[in-house]
């Protein structure tokens, strides 16, 4: 099946308690196309860069089998920088740069050949931009994942409100669940949630793991502990890459499914965090993956033969 | 197999944002021994009160079937008290009163009739009681575990690591862990705690769950997401009790075992916290129980049939 992913390609500098970068390849965009080509052949992306971006990095994704008809190159114009700093627990960061640059004006192209999605991702974009996708795909996806984040809220709360009835999962962070629904308790903020339209919602807990609800059915994967978190920039985007590639490449939307999922996107994470930026998604085998996938199955499993 | 659980029973006055309590009955001893009393019979308690305290609580623990041959009334002297207040996170608590009163002076006395205990729980106590407990039972017991916290590691850390030595499971939370360790990485932490004399180590991560580890194998259970969380006091302790109530009971010391100690332990902490104080332990059904250990399955089990 195919996948369409809309999100930014763009600039990142990053500073954490182990080290500082200068200008690295980040954005939503690559994060998600580079964790789920690991999973789905079929893999498009949407998204802009100016003239400054290296046609090395924009190679390395199509190595990975990334079409890349629907990213556009602006003459003259500079690529979405990013620049932060990760405090010593690295549950917090400072936004130390935002350059919105092409993201500014950005008017996402579908091309021809990305009309028969499947499975469509949204990275975090303005919710105007991710509803002018989904209306510009001439056929419904079989399914609409969405990320968004506070900065959407604070700014524009209606515009989102209306998207999210147009998207069947919301993936976001326990904060950002909090500040959407209005709700301290995750259980209390997923339901009103899902009263606004995604019928699935995944909520990100960054090193605490990940909840998945629908209906009355909760599903939960712990974060894979490690000696050393690196970089925790783009985990978030990698976990929805792993698990919509996941889903695409098995073609299945079941609850069940959806649970493998969350697996493998949490084993995608985990290997992000652990060098800067996307290095340690860049050469990634299969059994690596493999191996990754058997740890949170050793981690969670257990058989209750006798409770009590 | 029996059980000996070793813990202060006491009075708490409690805040929460959901309300606020008088002097209520609480305690680690308590809150363990009820615990654990769904699953093990032979229960047995060494703890101190005054003589202000009520037989009907008394009269609570013996219905539960915990045997308190080792319970030492003081004439003269009051139980001790702890008050606190929990802010809006139920994340965070300021102590308001800490009066010792007969713990200052506690002086475990172990019955004979405790002498052929199989499992010993050292609830939180100086390092100091806990030592003299290990070494007052004639028979070592087949396996023990121990809690403490914070303030033993400021004030008596060499007490501590002397006792230690002498445990093979220790039960913190991921502050603690950090604290006694001086590594924020729980991995690295684990590794470098397990060096001090526990081949087991348990952090209790509150809402966010539990982690196991022994040897070069680990496990993690998720906490139960639930809608409203009234009171945290004592889901610790609970937890605890469930753990060694199920290890007791099933007389398996095997990791695997081990794991299912751990989802019994979350599953009565599940649900100490839906009301204030002991409340919701004294009259569980073995169905209710039954049930929510069926939710930890549901909550945490996949089937990973195919991954990449």
């Amino acid at each position: 099946m195919s996948l369409v992913t809309v999100g930014s390609v763009a600039f990142d500098a990053i500073e954490t308690p182990f080290g500082k970068t200068d200008k690295i390849i980040g954005g939503a965009g690559t994060y998600i196309a580079l964790s789920s080509s690991y999973f789905v052949k079929n893999q498009n992306i949407v998204a802009v860069v100016g003239d400054d971006f290296p046609q090395e990095m924009i190679d390395k994704l199509g190595d990975r089998g990334v079409n890349l008809e629907g990213l556009q190159i602006k003459e003259g114009e500079k690529s979405f920088f990013w620049s932060g700093k990760y405090n010593n627990d690295m549950n917090s960061r400072d936004t130390l740069v935002t350059e919105l640059n092409v993201l500014e004006h950005f008017d996402p192209i579908i091309p021809d050949s990305y009309q028969d999605c499947d499975y469509l991702m949204l990275g975090n974009l303005s919710p105007d931009v991710q509803l002018k996708v989904i209306d510009r795909l001439e056929k419904r996806p079989k399914l609409v994942a969405l990320d968004t984040m506070n900065f959407w809220m604070d700014i524009a709360m209606d515009d989102l409100k209306k998207t999210l009835k147009a998207i069947d999962i919301l993936i976001i962070n326990d904060e950002e669940a909090r500040q959407l629904s209005g709700e301290y308790s995750l259980v209390k903020a997923a339901k009103k949630i899902r009263e606004m339209g995604p019928k699935y919602l995944v909520i990100k807990k960054g090193e605490h793991g990940a909840l998945l609800f629908h209906g009355t059915n909760a599903f939960f994967a712990p974060a894979l502990p490690l000696e050393d978190v690196f970089d925790p920039t783009g985990a978030g985007d990698t976990f929805a890459g792993g698990f919509m590639g996941y889903l695409a490449s098995t073609d299945d939307v079941s609850f069940e499914n959806m649970k493998r999922g969350i697996i493998a996107g949490s084993a995608m994470a985990s290997f992000c965090v652990e060098k800067f930026g996307t290095e340690k998604l860049e050469n990634l085998s299969k059994s690596e993956i493999e191996d990754r996938i058997q740890e949170f199955v050793k981690l969670t499993n257990f058989d209750m033969v006798q409770s009590i």
